[in-house]
């Protein structure tokens, strides 16, 4: 198929509790998400940077999403060069060698249930 | 009504949850939806294809959205070529031959209580 | 200010549960709301037009933002030409004659807790 | 890095709550936010104004996002000029000397659980 989306997206919400219900699995533990779909002929080499409140923005997490295949990536995995900090504001940019589209999505579970939110990411170039 | 919107729209979440809350009745199983208007005066004959993070693309998946109708389609209901597998990543692309308006909602009843989320698709073009 | 945003504006999901959890005050009671802003100095006058999947639309519903001024209409609470049905998918249209902002919103409290979700309408044009 | 975004952008939505769940923290508090990222290299002059349904807007709120840096706004801690009323229907306009993003949040406790939602604000110019 060919590729759809943009090169560079933002998501200026961030924000990753560091508690979650009493027994959650690893499907309902609290976290927050960048859905990625990479619908062209291309793999996608995706940079992410992440921004914060009151320091300097740390990255780039770099991954690569195959072509005709989408990789939702939750930032409570990213590691490398440092793992995201629980309770903290935060924002990010998400750019990419070809086009991709990115959606964000935070589960919380906090609460004894859970509550869930979504929005595309802002398309910027 | 003239026709407003786009031919091609993307979804990068997907995930049907294969569990629900006890007693759900058929409104409150937990879904996925795609929520399509169209508002013009010609059928909309619209192709989804469904994505996934370690296997190829499948699709189409074809229905038609009459004039002036909406149809909220629940990827939970796609049987054909294969059903929607649950507890899986996946994104999607919504193609359509004439002008239409996607909008993703999730109801999400997992815990003992229900949890919604919707954005705009986005509009590839 | 300067009138923002655009005269047509398309939700595509609609859905107004007739239950409400126990005891809920009117600002608990399930809804969905087309929240309106008209930040310029002229008068909007505003169309709503409701699709359904299976009968032909309803409308126009017209009410007037005053300049420099929000409406959160309730879907709830529209009653002429006829009421929006519970339990029923829908889709709406939103003309304006001047640039308005239109964001869409839904409580749901079906269950004994409640859920939101919102997004941007589509700027349609 | 090169700013993205726009300099002016709309939250249609707008209401605090003024109950809040049993022994919630600061984070539970039922809140309402503007997350801004300015991922460029010159700090951004904001200026928020408030609109709402039945008197002339209030405003601007001032503040300033350095550069590279993102600040989560919470409308209940706006004071200057005056602050944000609870329990009231308001929307916003958010305009900015350099480029910006945007994203709005609700948490909402006012049951004894939580609920969430989030969408990118209308990008205005």
């Amino acid at each position: 198929m060919e590729a759809i989306g943009k090169r560079r997206w933002v998501i200026a919400e961030g924000f990753i509790p560091s508690e979650s219900m009493v027994n959650a699995n690893d499907a309902l533990l609290s976290h927050e998400t960048a859905c990625i779909l990479n619908c062209g002929d291309d793999p996608a080499k995706v940079a992410i940077t992440v921004f914060f409140s009151d320091r300097d923005p740390v990255g780039p997490f770099s991954l690569t999403v195959e072509p005709r295949r989408t990789a939702h990536v939750r930032f409570n995995d990213l590691e490398d060069p440092e793992p995201v900090p629980r309770d903290t504001d935060y924002a990010s940019v998400i750019e990419s060698d070809v086009p991709i589209v990115v959606q964000h999505t935070r589960l919380d579970s906090r609460a004894a249930e859970i509550a869930v939110m979504t929005t595309m990411a802002y398309p910027g170039a």
